[in-house]
């Protein structure tokens, strides 16, 4: 066995940055020093009651007095995956309201799960139309599953789930949510809605890294998957399996060697979100936003979403014709160590997505922001007034002070 | 929205540990560091560099050239089923070999899978014998797959794996074999193995908090894949599209959001485990074992597996008759603060077993294991010569010094 020499340095550093993307965000110092703690077996007592505070604390930010909760060892992506595998069989149907990228990629899991997948497609960028679902429903005898996306990551809308529930609930459908983008952002309320089943992820509104997806499953949904025909196609996300492992029957049966120092991380995480409260969490997320919309209208960057629509936590604006999207995004990243998110699938190329999020939801890092692009935009052909931005968003700051 | 108040102290401490069951392990104090690391971008210029230093570490400790490599987000049992999906399709058939409790967890999985499965039983606590796959294989005109487990955690024997290759190989079949307990302790030989797909965890002899799955794939098996008439159940387990991500095509394209903070982990522990050279890290896990079986045998605790197919990794002991599994298992972790695992499946209640892995595996560890049970089984009726236990394993550890 010949070895090449291993690179020089024993820790090569890992350059410091603004997470102003779809996440990851930054990720709170109190957090990174919970994974510094020595390990410990996924089966140790003393883990056991992590694990149920974990638990607890995910009861209280999805607002749930009985959900059964617990975190998925994958992200906020097999949160996803999982709700789809356990809630569907194959031949059941699904209606999924469609209104951004990640909306998309759940019609593509559904259908790998053999379920019959019936897309309602509606215009990126506003609201889905809660009439299409109602008109929708009536034309099935039986509907399994309804879908949605509470804050689409790729569009920056806040989608009212209230109503959606309402209408599944009428017609005797399950419903499902993605709080990837919201959870710990923007209200979510898993009880008052009417969910069965949501996930999230831990690097968005948590300020935590990611790799781990938050879940909140009803009795419902519960009952739905104990009169499965067969198990779910994956034996990594059986939700059945893995509440035994969370304890959701008393007892805690091996599944899988959990990601313990995540875990750790995650329960961080949300004693942060937990003590700041979160009616002034979300307080914050929409100040933050809001003094960020002004300062980039000042520089006439326009936002996609109308402004009652519009997620606290990601703020998607139309890039200015003309500006190459990557070249600007390069100088932010190089010039100021600012990272923002390019646009996917019809938005790409056409528009930034700026997040606000968890511990990246920071006036100071606003302020930053529209500095950097009042500097860099002129370089590629955009002029904008200079202090424009950042007085706008200043003021915005102070009047919400 | 009410809120009853949190547990008071900022930063619960988990209890340290001296972790000497089937994993995690312990996380040597570099790697731990290397998490603190700030958070970065999974699309970051910087840290796609990252990804690429630790697929290319990864390619040396499965010691293979051409192979391609990442790290799943996921644990162990997410290889274990990435491999069963993306290479079977279902009807195809796939032969399993299996002798322990996680050969049975890939049964059920390929079940889910919709393939074909021939499950080859055999005799727990030995090899399994080459000749039962060679006459299986010769039965079937077509099989797609034969699996094997190089290290049975559940049992603590060594498979040799290159002559299942050959006959898989023979028969025009691919192979995947489970690495999860040995890679980073055991010579694990992609190459001259000739294997398609190898699977492996980062908590146990890489020295990794767990939460990813190093794979390892071949060329003939992202043919298979290319082939495939309906892409695999899994979206979040999809390797194709993960290699996307990894670069495998040359380019990279976003798939989730990689959980960055283990990827620093792993790439820290990787190159720890290649700076100690794997030589020498094998010997050190070979050395400890044998001083371990030396002192267990000297109380009188027989070990499952004939020495010359034991692990260095995991010990498998008897539990001596009248002696209560949970009693003693307690008694180490409360009254020494170390783990040891307890039997699975047709094991359970019958055997410990004593991981030594990666930062787990250290002379100092037997030492006190040995000292601990010592004092700890008279307590529970099985006598032992005081001392016996430690100087045979010192004497071990001497001669081999």
């Amino acid at each position: 066995m010949t070895q090449s020499a291993l690179p020089e340095s024993a820790m090569p550093a890992v350059p410091p940055r603004i997470l102003l993307g779809p996440g990851p965000s930054n990720v709170s110092p109190r957090v990174l020093q919970a994974m510094m703690q020595p390990m410990i077996g996924y089966m140790d007592p003393d883990f056991m009651l992590i694990m149920d505070e974990v638990a607890e604390l995910l009861k209280r930010v999805y607002q749930s007095g009985d959900a059964k909760t617990m975190a998925l060892s994958g992200t906020g992506s097999a949160g996803m995956e999982a709700g789809l595998t356990n809630l569907l069989e194959p031949g059941d149907t699904v209606v999924m309201c469609i209104y951004g990228f990640f909306c998309e990629r759940m019609v593509d899991m559904a259908t790998r799960v053999g379920a019959n997948v019936v897309p309602l497609r509606a215009d990126w960028g506003r609201p889905f139309p809660e009439e299409l679902l109602e008109a929708e429903l009536k034309r099935h005898s039986k509907v399994k599953l309804v879908t949605a996306i509470h804050a689409e990551t790729s569009t920056g809308v806040r989608q009212p789930i209230g109503e959606l529930a309402r209408i599944a609930k009428a017609h005797d459908a399950l419903l499902m949510v993605d709080a990837v983008t919201s959870l710990g952002g923007n209200e979510v309320s898993f009880d008052d809605w009417g969910a069965d089943y949501a996930y999230s992820a831990t690097q968005k509104c948590l300020g935590c890294p990611p790799g781990m997806s938050p879940v909140a499953v009803s009795e419902q949904a519960i009952d739905a998957m104990r009169q499965r025909k067969q198990p779910p196609m994956s034996w990594y996300l059986d939700l059945s399996l893995l509440g035994n492992y969370w304890g959701w029957e008393g007892q805690r049966v091996y599944h899988h060697t959990a990601p313990v120092s995540m875990i750790l991380a995650l329960r961080e995480g949300l004693r942060q979100a937990l003590g700041e409260g979160l009616p002034e969490r979300y307080a914050r997320h929409a100040r933050n936003a809001h003094a960020l919309s002004a300062g980039l209208e000042a520089l006439g960057l326009g936002c996609i979403v109308p402004a009652e629509h519009r997620l606290a936590q990601i703020t998607v604006v139309s890039i200015p014709d003309g500006v190459e999207d990557m070249q600007v995004r390069q100088r932010l990243l190089r010039g100021y160590g600012i990272e923002i998110g390019g646009g996917l699938g019809e938005f790409a190329g056409k528009v930034w997505r700026v997040g606000l999020m968890g511990e990246s939801s920071k006036a100071e890092y606003v302020l930053a922001l529209l500095s950097a692009l009042e500097r860099s935009l002129p370089e590629f052909g955009y002029e904008v007034a200079a202090g424009a931005g950042v007085a706008a968003a200043s003021d915005a700051l102070k009047s919400e002070g």
